[in-house]
């Protein structure tokens, strides 16, 4: 294994958020599944957005989010992902590289009519978020994007399940993934969502137990769709066994690291307030895995994903808003 | 006088916040008066941007937010101002009218090559802003652009110094001003900033002497620069002679309002945390405005401005954030 260019790679869907608040009852209105991401067409795009109120706009999609968390605590992050070339395509790509993630797949021309990917986000007065994605540019990620010289140099290939979705883009992952391993390095995967677990359940457990995913993240809902079970422990048991490392988040529960035997429970960070969820899982993956790159004890990784992810739920959108680096050095967790 | 369609109508630059975080070295770095708005050309937005971190991206500019505001507390408001046709345009539209603010300004069409304005707005450690305005298609706002009905159905016309900076907007400033007297309605003015006084100052002298303008908000630093004094009292003295109605917000020492004789003191509304101080004073307006077309006496107004600041400067971006009425009913305002 030689000298790594990066810490984390992060692939997924290039995904702008436009994210505004509403009710529950316009959720039920709207005929939503309160904290559930779905797949929508430019039709019903317009249609929602049209009902929306005000929004604010931020980049983000998980494996973004992820890498601006990884860049946000000091590691070297790189993105792949696809946008068009407009002017969210250009926003998507100053915000990463402003973090300091090398971002450089080149942009889908405008001549294929198809613009960047766009997530309308609804967070409910709770803080839950319900996301309502247009693809997009996303959906024309291909294996000809994936840089082998970016994978090869970098010590973790961090991979979303919602790749799943667009055909070309799944193809893209199990290409990462290869050259990954091929050059000794590490593949993670995040479940993404309970309902994406649901549409490739049998594909996700394919990539675990054929070990093409090293390192698995998920949240209790994913876990137990992953299994079909309602069983907590024996979701935990069935992730023990299929994949090198599990990282379980458990929301105010803190989270779980499930390493064959081993299991180190970890808890929440505080929070001030919840002001909207979304972001949570990301960046407690981008804490997790700046802390694992490095050679932490697992604990002290899942404290620094912790750390991270009640930053986000803090404030609208889910890119952190302040250096994480200096949150983890004024919460004494780097002196240890 | 007759019935009115708005409580107010606000006219002003259409801009689209670009928001970042810097420490100060970047502002020394770069050249800026901290707290300060400059306008910049094209060139200079690209240059800038390149150096600028990850954003949030969200409407703004004074009489949007303005608008916005009053519309948040239940108010019927709104808006004249330009944006192009183009993707932020259609965003600036939509944010105001999630809010239901009446806005049906043609935009400037894509054939003038001019796109919607844009303010990058740096956000210090401390929460003040810095904003670096291209003004783009607000730079186009025309007499054309003033539907006398609208005036004319509008209890009051709130217009911003920064009107000035664009020459159209100005006279546009001057059509919409008579409009609204000679149907009974009454003029406000904010002065923006204090360096937008210096530009002009003797206009908007004239402006308030010949009661073209009968209402003026302006902050500390304005009234100072507007009667080219260090002294508070000298300054104040000069707004009781020049303006029927004077309201000075003083940040966290409350507001000063100004009638004739009368001075009344209204303290700040608590905060928990100042985030980004963008729109403060623009809220301010709001609730000042939605008491005083209610008929509210002037100490209650200023509370509710006060409350729709403390409000919007407690998280990123000028827009409230939540209903506006429901904090003001919250906090026991509205039952006296």
């Amino acid at each position: 294994m030689t000298d790594t260019a990066f810490d984390v790679l992060t692939i997924g869907n290039a995904i702008y958020d436009v994210l505004a608040h509403v009710d529950d009852a316009f959720l039920v209105r709207e005929g939503l599944v309160k904290g559930s991401m779905r797949l929508i067409d430019a039709e019903e795009a317009v249609r929602l957005y049209d009902h929306m109120g005000p929004a604010v706009r931020q980049s983000g999609g998980c494996a973004g989010n992820t890498a601006s968390g990884i860049a946000s605590f000091g590691g070297r992050a790189a993105f792949i992902g696809k946008v068009a070339r407009d002017e969210v395509g250009e926003a998507y790509a100053h915000d990463l590289r402003g973090f300091g993630v090398a971002f450089a797949t080149p942009p889908l021309e405008m001549g294929a009519g198809i613009p960047s990917g766009r997530s309308m986000i609804l967070i409910a007065p709770d803080g839950e978020r319900t996301m309502n994605t247009f693809l997009g540019a996303a959906n024309e990620l291909t294996p000809a994007d994936i840089d082998e010289k970016t994978v090869a140099g970098a010590s973790v290939t961090y991979l979303e399940g919602y790749l799943w979705d667009p055909p070309k883009a799944k193809e893209a992952f199990r290409v990462a993934a290869d050259i990954a391993h091929a050059h000794g390095r590490k593949v993670a995967l995040t479940l993404s969502d309970s309902f994406c677990v649901d549409r490739f359940r049998g594909e996700f457990l394919d990539l675990l137990r054929s070990r093409r995913v090293d390192i698995l993240f998920a949240n209790e809902a994913e876990i137990h769709a992953l299994y079909e079970t309602g069983d907590f422990d024996s979701a935990i048991a069935g992730l023990a066994r299929d994949a090198a490392l599990g990282v379980v988040t458990l929301g105010e529960k803190g989270s779980l690291i499930v390493e064959g035997d081993r299991r180190i429970p970890v808890p929440a960070h505080p929070v001030e307030r919840i002001a909207d969820s979304t972001g949570a899982g990301d960046l407690f993956a981008s804490g997790f895995l700046f802390g694992h790159t490095r050679g932490y004890p697992h604990g002290l990784s899942a404290e620094l994903g912790a750390l991270a992810a009640s930053e986000v739920i803090a404030h609208i959108g889910a890119r952190p808003e302040g250096s994480l680096l200096e949150r983890a050095e004024q919460a004494g967790m780097l002196e240890r």
